[in-house]
């Protein structure tokens, strides 16, 4: 078959700051999936991409292109409205645990299709398949009928969505161009356009434990990832919250889900519950539901009896012990005084090399792994007494977990305060 | 065998305009040479340099990397001291035909490792095999023989010479990053280097018919070259060249090395004489023989006598008629008047379309084919007689050919003089 376009003008003309038109776009992303346009050919373009950057009308053809490339899924005939959640990754980030039945609770469909963890951020589906007897993977027709029946489904993504995507991403990662904010966007934003959400509500984290560490170019993403929503009809709204320090005080599977039960049983940490509430008041607010308080069916038991119909939809049994690992390690603070600071990406690595992330894609990892906190910035602290806990089955790795923590934290004199930062940083609609 | 790098790294330095190690480097080139960088790696490695840009260090680093991936050349057991010419390749440039011999003749070994053509500029091996019974291919044995009997060597270059350059170039060709200027000079200047050349004059060709179309981008280039040369202790020297138009009056293989024994026999068009002088003067300096006057010798036959030795030292007959197309089609001139302008670009296309180059590697050439040039820019023309004559033997090619000149001269009104461009433009040393 004879191609309408070559390989190398298209590169070129992004090496030389000329706009891509739509039909090279479509080309190229489809060129690309089908193998005409080679790896090499693809990384070279994603460099000058990610240096030369791209205009709102290109980000939004090239995510066209990546929805085109694959299966689109249709919650139209569902009774209630649809509203989604996506998290750009930060350390201890288990909202979407306790978000999702909440939401859902509400009378609104929350379809959570998800991925798994790579490197220091968990991945909701490991931490969920902690609990025994659940399943990630669904049909659509099960989605569907969750969806119908419960409210709220969390599982894998189909590969149907997005293939270029997945090519995409794989190549990005071994390239150097994942930091490429237009790629960045497009990847999320097919995904969740090809799911067909109605609205679509964004936490774009930002901190040493997030994949953006600066508040403008977090800005930035949020800002291309709504202009991508609102261009495709969806209702999307993104928050900026911070993830300079972990949030709640578990990093690790099974660890996460025990604070997210805390939290449907109204309690649990303040930061898990303020970032919960806030993000479901938004998801709740763009699915035309204005009316009502989120906080309130955490504390009446209603999202709490979503997330039990929610586990046991999927195979899960709500009311099983969860997995504890064998071993344990206590890091103690050096003195007394108050924490003044716990960096979020060194708790994520320690995590990580305890055995609740892995390196590759397809590594299995330990459900009781991961680290436990004791304080939060702000907290008075006991020198000698535990500040963190490490938990691992396999107590080898300790030693590399605690070397990740080296430096990670600081006890200010009694009476000093660390700087506060909010959660919510900004909103962008 | 662990590796003391990981690659994503190295391109994220690049990326965010951070210099490279001379480690980093070394590792990069080695491992790409190994298959251990893969080609998408390389390709975005590519364009971040040429985006980016490297230092001079940088270059001379990775130049000595390339280097380092194969074999070097040796000529310092020879008694004539060496001088090698290198052209980035224009239309019409047969002009190592003639210096070879001609810089031979007072003594200094010329040994021309040269390339075949690719696109719409020609190579010189496929220049020189269209004289019946010529052979490109000698052992390094054989070229040090022919340096030391005949004195000049025009010879295909080894694959054990820079390998990593070759298979780089490859890659850069189909990723758009050919005009990084980096990697280009580092890619001449490590097959040069490694060739062991105790001389080097750089002809660096500048306008529509040269891989530079402007000036500033081809003194830096030039700048570049000489530099790591002379890093390098290659005494290095740079002429920046007119590329506007074609050099000469012929354009394809056999045609041009009729040119080229015109200038050998003290005839010839006077551009390719007054580029073939100059450029001479220049190598023999370099090679200590200032005090000696290279156009005496196309004058008096000893230039001409050792072109005949050079050519039967690698089986060629001199004296055999050379190779003609079969058919011809004359371009008419529009009008009486004064030729303003022939675009050399148009007329290399128009060669290669007739089937005196190739599109990819490894294709055969006609010999024959090519463009003949009735005038030249300044010269008085008459409205219906032959501007340019094409050959091929196969006249489908024709149609497209013609198509190719489309706009390319152009006549002025009888009395106008066009621009004049000197044809040595600057040169750097």
């Amino acid at each position: 078959m004879s191609e309408p376009f070559d390989a190398v003008d298209v590169i070129r003309a992004k090496r030389d700051r000329r706009e891509l038109s739509d039909a090279e776009i479509d080309w190229v992303v489809d060129a690309y999936t089908r193998g005409v346009v080679a790896d090499e050919q693809m990384a070279a373009l994603a460099m000058a991409i990610l240096l030369n950057g791209m205009s709102r009308r290109e980000i939004s053809r090239w995510t066209a292109a990546m929805i085109a490339s694959g299966e689109r899924m249709d919650f139209s005939g569902l009774s209630r409205p649809t509203a989604d959640k996506h998290s750009t990754g930060g350390v201890g980030d288990k909202i979407t645990l306790p978000l999702a039945p909440l939401v859902a609770s509400f009378g609104v469909a929350v379809p959570q299709l998800s991925g798994r963890g790579l490197g220091h951020t968990g991945g909701t589906l490991d931490k969920l398949e902690s609990v025994p007897g659940w399943r990630a993977e669904l049909s659509t027709e099960e989605i569907l009928a969750q969806l119908e029946d419960v409210g709220a489904v969390v599982c894998a993504a189909g590969a149907a969505l997005a293939p270029a995507d997945k090519k995409l991403y794989a190549l990005r990662d071994v390239t150097g161009t994942v930091e490429a904010i237009p790629l960045i966007a497009s990847s999320i934003m097919s995904k969740k356009i090809a799911e067909g959400t109605g609205a679509l509500v964004l936490d774009v984290k930002v901190g040493s434990g997030a994949f953006m560490k600066d508040v403008e170019d977090a800005r930035e993403l949020a800002r291309t990832m709504v202009d991508l929503g609102t261009d495709a009809g969806v209702r999307t709204v993104a928050l900026l919250t911070d993830m300079a320090t972990p949030l709640g005080l578990t990093a690790g599977n099974a660890l996460e889900v025990r604070e997210a039960v805390e939290v449907l049983a109204g309690g649990g940490p303040p930061d898990v519950v303020e970032l919960t509430v806030a993000l479901a008041a938004e998801m709740l607010a763009a699915a035309g539901r204005d009316d009502v308080d989120p906080a309130e069916a955490l504390r009446d038991g209603r999202a709490m009896d979503t997330w039990r119909a929610m586990i046991r939809a999927q195979g899960g049994d709500p009311d099983a012990e969860l997995p504890r690992a064998r071993e344990t390690h206590h890091v103690l603070a050096p003195a007394d005084g108050v924490l003044g600071r716990l960096d979020a990406l060194a708790v994520g690595v320690a995590a990580w090399r305890l055995g609740a992330g892995r390196a590759r894609q397809g590594e299995a990892v330990q459900a009781g792994a991961g680290v436990e906190l004791h304080a939060k910035p702000g907290a008075v602290v006991r020198g000698g007494e535990p500040l963190l806990t490490l938990h691992t089955d396999t107590p080898e790795r300790f030693e590399r977990a605690v070397a990740a923590l080296e430096g990670a934290y600081d006890v200010l004199p009694e009476g000093d305060r660390p700087l506060e930062q909010p959660l919510v940083i900004d909103r962008i609609a």
